[in-house]
């Protein structure tokens, strides 16, 4: 059971339910639009989905609604924040314009972020380099949920990377992207519909093989893009390490199995080596490498050549990176956003305890 | 059958034949050590098995022995040069050092090249800014060899990834990797061995899941890392793309199918959009982030971690990115490079026609 809420409603409830747990307006404001951006994509399970999730974060005293952001460290084209326990969904924002300030002035702007919280999707951030005329990188470490190779440690998140290529013509690029094989959302719906899923996905706590989804939940691991042996899973594994290592060793915030993990039941680590968890940004200018035009023309010829590769694809030919949240956007955006039902309870619910009307 | 040479000897030979087709010196060596560390590091697939392939492009005018090489565009943080159709072997290393040279300025460097050739393994590139206490970073797109999903267009090239990331009291991690599912090197020892080679590397030319390692000959294509839609091909796909579009799109060089085949013997498109191939090069300075000693005591911690989990590895412990190759590179260092009987029946030819005495 779905119901559909307009992307503005649900702005304005949880810029609010922000506001009420201490947050000022304008981050307030910012992280609202964070979630919203995520449910208008298609993203269902980092939108405002999340939002009881950040909140009890906050009660917990994990998450800080109202920190003070300080850069730490800084050259011409890079520098380091650290995010004073705040929300990501912030910091990722000022880290982005940053970087973009710096790619101005420089040609490239890279700014890692520490003492962080989950930032959202990383497309949010990455996106906010396209209108000028530069090209974003945001990649954030996250949970430990993922097991190396031939392991069942858990010893990283689905540790994201997004790419957002900016083109004229046609609509941008935008690749975000899990380098693990499998997001966690997608394990909860087979749980919730007790099917199987396929092999790859995960493996038990005795690192083998299974079907089951809810073997994470009993001490098992989601798997690295790749999935075996066979089939480069020591590809997806480099990935997520690289991943943690720039978001993280880059920018003094934890890594591994020592990330902050996002549901405040859980305790963090002893011996944590760092503050937070951690994110990487990045913003190259265009033509700090090629005149716009001859780029332009260029990145659009690249679109029209693949869009026009016939595929067996529903669409019958290839389907571009960003292009299904794309979609996704344009009819939420029109129709407003299907929430599901558990989801409608949990807004109510937090409706109900801080006493701002939804709906 | 295999034969041991020591890399000394391998380097002498190739350098002296580069200078004979009209390479100078410093770029013949430059090159020769490219083809050398392939070899020492185990990717028997672009050491000087590859040597013959360079050769007949040289022959067919399609690169050139003694290019001058332009930076055509530059910021501060940025440059793109145009490679003048020469070596990507020689290209890489030019483009690699002003990265450098622009990281210790002003925090990292960022350049694009064009107008090139086929630029050995992207590590040996990527992996000269770690003495300088800099992560590097390498890629290039490639021969047209893999397809979107749901399709069997070669598109786009097996497109390699290199990130190299230094460390102080365990070796550095070096992440190298085709962003399809399986390397064409893969293939061709199947092919030798008349063996079926698992679903998931490539299909036939219907776009179909085969195991037969010929398919690829006979019209069919690689896979983008990930394999199918259940285990995250779209992001295989989205990386490859990425690669070519850094590589090519900024740089003003031929993207996707248009990329100039390795091989002589394949013609170029017609109406190529660009130049030659491209590559991309990243460096960054790791104290423009945060200070040295902080730095090198997390990323040891980190290695630390990660070596010290269990796994059902050989190793019995999980294996870090780069690992196999440092590996080889000490085994082979010391006790030779062994070369398959074809590749030395290749160098002896190339020797016969060179005049260049090999052994």
């Amino acid at each position: 059971m779905e119901q559909q809420y307009t992307s503005e409603q649900l702005l304005n409830f949880v810029t609010k339910v922000f506001q009420y747990k201490g947050m000022p307006e304008d981050q307030a404001h910012i992280c609202a639009e964070g979630l919203i951006t995520a449910d208008l994509r298609g993203i269902d399970s980092h939108g405002v989905a999340r939002l009881s999730g950040y909140l009890r974060l906050m009660d917990a005293g994990r998450l800080h609604p109202n920190p003070t952001i300080k850069v730490i460290h800084e050259t011409p084209s890079t520098a380091t924040i650290d995010a004073d326990s705040g929300s990501g969904l912030y910091a990722g924002q000022v880290a982005m314009k940053m970087a973009i300030e710096k790619a101005k002035l420089v040609g490239s702007g890279w700014v890692a972020v520490g003492n962080s919280n989950h930032f959202g999707i990383a497309a949010h951030h990455a996106m906010l380099a396209m209108p000028h005329d530069m090209i974003g990188i945001a990649m954030t470490n996250a949970s430990p949920l993922v097991s190396p190779p031939l392991s069942s440690a858990r010893m990283l998140g689905t540790n994201p990377i997004c790419i957002a290529v900016p083109a004229k013509k046609y609509p941008h690029l935008v690749l975000d992207m899990a380098t693990s094989t499998a997001a966690n959302g997608k394990l909860e719906i087979a749980q919730r519909k007790k099917k199987p899923v396929p092999t790859g996905w995960l493996v038990d706590p005795q690192a083998q093989e299974t079907t089951d989804p809810n073997a994470l939940k009993s001490g098992g691991a989601l798997l690295p893009l790749g999935s075996d042996g066979d089939h480069g899973i020591h590809k997806g594994f480099g990935l997520g390490a690289m991943v943690d290592i720039l978001s993280a060793v880059l920018s003094g915030a934890n890594y591994g199995p020592w990330v902050p993990p996002f549901v405040s039941f859980l305790p963090v680590l002893p011996n944590i080596p760092g503050k937070g968890l951690g994110h990487f940004f990045g913003v190259m200018r265009v033509d700090a490498f090629r005149p716009l035009e001859e780029y332009y023309k260029h990145i659009d010829h690249w679109i029209e050549t693949f869009k026009n590769t016939p595929a067996l694809s529903p669409k019958g030919r290839v389907v571009l990176p960003g292009e299904p949240e794309n979609d996704a956007y344009a009819e939420r955006f029109e129709n407003g956003i299907p929430l599901h039902e558990e989801v409608v309870k949990d807004l109510y619910q937090i409706s109900a305890d801080t006493g701002i009307p939804f709906k």
